[in-house]
């Protein structure tokens, strides 16, 4: 989603009226009803700044990512509350009914989402939380790819990126299988949100296939991608941009395979290795 | 700070061994320390995802940017808590505490930290509460500057960032005066880290004068980075990258120059082109 803006663009000493495409960057908050004693309780469980577009996969993905929700079905179901508000004539409120939420772990709820996801305050203690989390999910079923392959990631990345094309300010997310079949591509200014809305989509429309399947990102990659894939059992994870210490310590911890720097002719390999066929 | 990392480098189908220069990101626990009916009482405000260098200034420029320190007198004391922990052997958790915070709003501090700066759920709500927190603030001194340094700044960003060169995966943010000198730099992983980091050390140091200087950042600019450039009552912004919609709205309710996708020969100015010289 954007909008045309008013833009001067100067060019070797000249100037110029124009009127660009600007990415929109809006608020939303997210809530969570969830029944408890037989009364149904709202939690307002956060407020992100992002691109106005698939927030009902934005919200999904991040519940799935936290591990609030583990299948589609406990979702009953999702509401835009309030007015619409702001030049974009937009519900910028989002509100997901929970199923059978009496057994809800809301102390879970409320420490994951009051700390970005990370319980103490060391790297460790942050991957320590996930094992327990997501202790069933080890994939052990990673798919092996071309080096081919990778190196025609980014060009894939770019053609499906309609919104970046137009604004060049958006982040993209894509889930390809293994061939390199863009299965879904999801973009938003926040690159977190990208990766959440390519999470919910899958999980809504059951195409994951986590054993022959690789997610893609657009940027760099920070810890908070790697959980995500994590948490989706997506075995491995590439990026155009650099990765952070705390991404290759959390893809080791889990032997993720994590590809950085990716261009057209080279690319980096942080951990997994065994996974790229030449 | 950054880390060695073993990387294979795969290049036109040869794959080498390397070590890599990695930045480091780390969790960083952000506590309030405040009296209360002459009680003491600690308030974990945050906790965000940083490079571990200049922590100090990070705090002390959060708490300046979401209204909550106004004047560096008002911190008695800054401490990092707890053990070391962790691969980098860091101590994570660190605590201001104000002076004379009697009469502190404590329902302003929770709901700013708890809502990622976004009271209401739309844009405009966003920055009427700006509007409140700011009223004395607007800076009508904004400089005026020469379209041939803006052309310079990606260059002596580049130059200055010692970390990017290295990792290639950290954002930078810069003071600059407006005959283009750079006052101060910080780098971190998180784009809005680096620019809290820049306001900490220039209030610390005294060296804000906001008539004669100008905020520069590496990368996209979201309404973040607009709400804090603003809140140090800074007048004119530039980045490397494309603005975001409500990044824009707040340029132009506050009047603030933007100017985005700033190249060795071109840029964009979206608000206050009036201070740009030919």
């Amino acid at each position: 989603m954007n909008s045309k803006y008013k833009t001067i663009k100067y060019k070797q000493n000249k100037s110029s009226n124009s009127e660009d495409l600007i990415s929109i960057e809006e608020p939303l908050e997210m809530v969570v009803r969830y029944k408890k004693k037989s009364k149904w309780i709202d939690n307002s469980i956060s407020i992100t700044m992002r691109t106005p577009t698939n927030d009902e996969n934005l919200i999904i993905g991040l519940l799935f990512c936290e591990g609030i929700v583990h299948k589609i079905s406990e979702i009953e179901k999702i509401e835009f509350l309030g007015e619409k508000v702001g030049k974009f004539d937009l519900q910028n409120k989002i509100r997901v009914t929970l199923n059978n939420s009496e057994n809800l772990n809301t102390k879970h709820l409320r420490r994951n989402f009051l700390t970005n996801s990370s319980c103490g305050v060391c790297g460790k203690t942050s991957m320590d939380s996930l094992e327990i989390i997501c202790k069933t999910k080890i994939n052990k079923d990673i798919p092996k790819i071309k080096s081919s392959l990778i190196t025609k990631i980014p060009n894939l990345l770019t053609q499906s990126q309609s919104e970046f094309s137009k604004t060049g300010g958006i982040h993209s997310s894509a889930l390809f299988n293994k061939k390199g079949k863009s299965l879904v591509i999801e973009e938003d200014v926040g690159r977190h949100n990208a990766l959440d809305k390519v999470i919910g989509h899958s999980l809504k429309n059951s195409i994951f296939d986590t054993k022959n399947q690789f997610i893609a990102c657009s940027g760099r990659i920070s810890f908070e991608l790697v959980q995500k894939t994590f948490m989706a059992n997506i075995g491995l994870l590439m990026g155009v941009g650099a990765p952070t210490s705390l991404a290759i310590d959390l893809a080791k911890r889990f032997d993720i395979t994590l590809i950085g720097f990716v261009k057209s002719d080279s690319f980096n390999i942080y951990c997994g290795k065994n996974r790229i066929l030449k």
